[in-house]
């Protein structure tokens, strides 16, 4: 059985369009709809209550588009909410978190595996736990960098302040003995070429968004919902906030025009 | 939910001893019973049609062990039985096709990527259909390399007479523009620094075995069925043919002592 529904990919901003473009790579023939949630980003220095409500609130928005699958392309919601969203609906919900170790852990040979990510998503452990559900043996060294969303949601992904950044922030990290360090936030993928730069060619990188993209193809054919349609889909965007800065970035890193709505939240959020 | 029941992985040899091996490593709590049909290897030159009444057999003899997985860890008997296994039992049954082409559609730059495998599966054109599926710009280039299981199955890796085997056999291919080479077989990554020396640098080997077990992973996790044991499992082998020469390999490959029971058929396979 082939389906065409859509899949559902939403993130607190820009970060989960990593994924979406690696969605449209590896899977040309999936329809995407995304919802990203710029009203409120970043979701990283929030109480996880908030996270927790925001993302069921995109998660209802989204559900109603009858998607095959929902896709968290953000660690930190994917930290907090993923487990509560899978129990409640019925089909197939995947978050950022998992690909990534599961990536980390097949690659990595000493067992030394680096994680950097927003606060919210350090703070909830949840790496070090999937690292350690895998294999206990895992060692597992993890790192805050709340520069780095500020400056991929403001559209600076090359700059002498971004290579400064990245130099400062994982200046720790480059002391340690691993060998994979896992981008553990979906808007790093933006910065890759200089976190690789700065951290040196020994170090596998391990992007969620890739990864992800790559299960949501194993899902998707482990599930018989893969799209077998010839014509290209349109995807269909949607962001909270205010939609130039989003649809700049977007057909930036996409590389293509794109369909965009604002959305309004009807109840309007008391930061 | 959490669920110890074993993952059934079925050969036709040895060669799906990479998966094992791969298993064991990414997922060291996970129980393992594993199947070599020793006595009619190898599949590769046989009709589909033979194929595919052995791999049914296999399938009844461990489905008694009550498994919450099954591996088709040959290519060939992929290539010819995935889909009606598939549709006849009620767990999740993997095959090593897929997560191959899986991992060089998410890989490869240039969309050229070369797939060598045994006469059965590269006549069941099943890499290419599979690569098709994912992305129809996908370019590849098949080779069958007849002459790798047997030197596999003598236990021969590494000699003058295997990299010469190697050398020949992939001549062709080298003349080609692939980025990307994946090796069909479960048996090839016993050869696989052989083939990696011959191929040079630039070619990114993608191993069926590594692939398929980070798959087991992403699908135990999705239908929430992965071990969360602390013990490690004990697993088992089971070896239809002369059971000195798979032991000795299994256990050569594996680096640990394994616990076999040899298997008659009932009735005898009159080639």
């Amino acid at each position: 059985m082939y389906v065409q529904e859509p899949i559902a990919i939403l993130d607190s901003g820009v970060g989960g369009l990593t994924v979406v473009k690696e969605v449209m790579r590896q899977l040309p023939r999936e329809k995407i709809i995304y919802f990203g949630d710029t009203a409120r980003a970043p979701y990283g220095p929030r109480p996880a209550e908030e996270v927790h409500r925001f993302t069921s609130e995109i998660v209802h928005y989204l559900i109603q588009y009858r998607p095959k699958m929902l896709v968290i392309a953000c660690n930190t919601a994917t930290a907090v909410a993923l487990e509560d969203i899978r129990s409640c609906v019925s089909i197939p919900v995947v978050g950022v978190i998992h690909p990534g170790a599961r990536a980390a852990n097949g690659r990595t040979q000493t067992g030394i595996i680096g994680v950097i990510g927003t606060e919210g998503t350090i703070r909830s452990g949840a790496y070090e736990q999937a690292l350690k559900q895998l294999s206990s043996s895992n060692e597992v060294i993890s790192l805050a960098c709340p520069r780095f969303v500020p400056l991929v949601e403001k559209g600076n992904f090359r700059s002498e302040e971004t290579y400064e950044t990245v130099r400062e922030s994982l200046e720790s990290l480059k002391q340690r003995q691993l060998d994979t360090l896992i981008l553990g936030c979906t808007h790093y993928p933006f910065l890759a070429d200089t976190i690789s730069e700065v951290m040196g060619k020994g170090i596998t990188l391990i992007s969620s968004a890739d990864e992800t993209a790559r299960e949501i193809s194993t899902i998707l054919y482990d599930r018989n919902r893969m799209a077998s349609n010839n014509e290209l889909p349109v995807h269909h965007f949607f962001c909270s906030g205010e939609p130039g800065m989003f649809k700049s970035i977007a057909q930036q890193w996409l590389g293509e025009q794109i369909d965009l709505t604002p959305v309004v939240w009807q109840v309007p959020n008391i930061v």
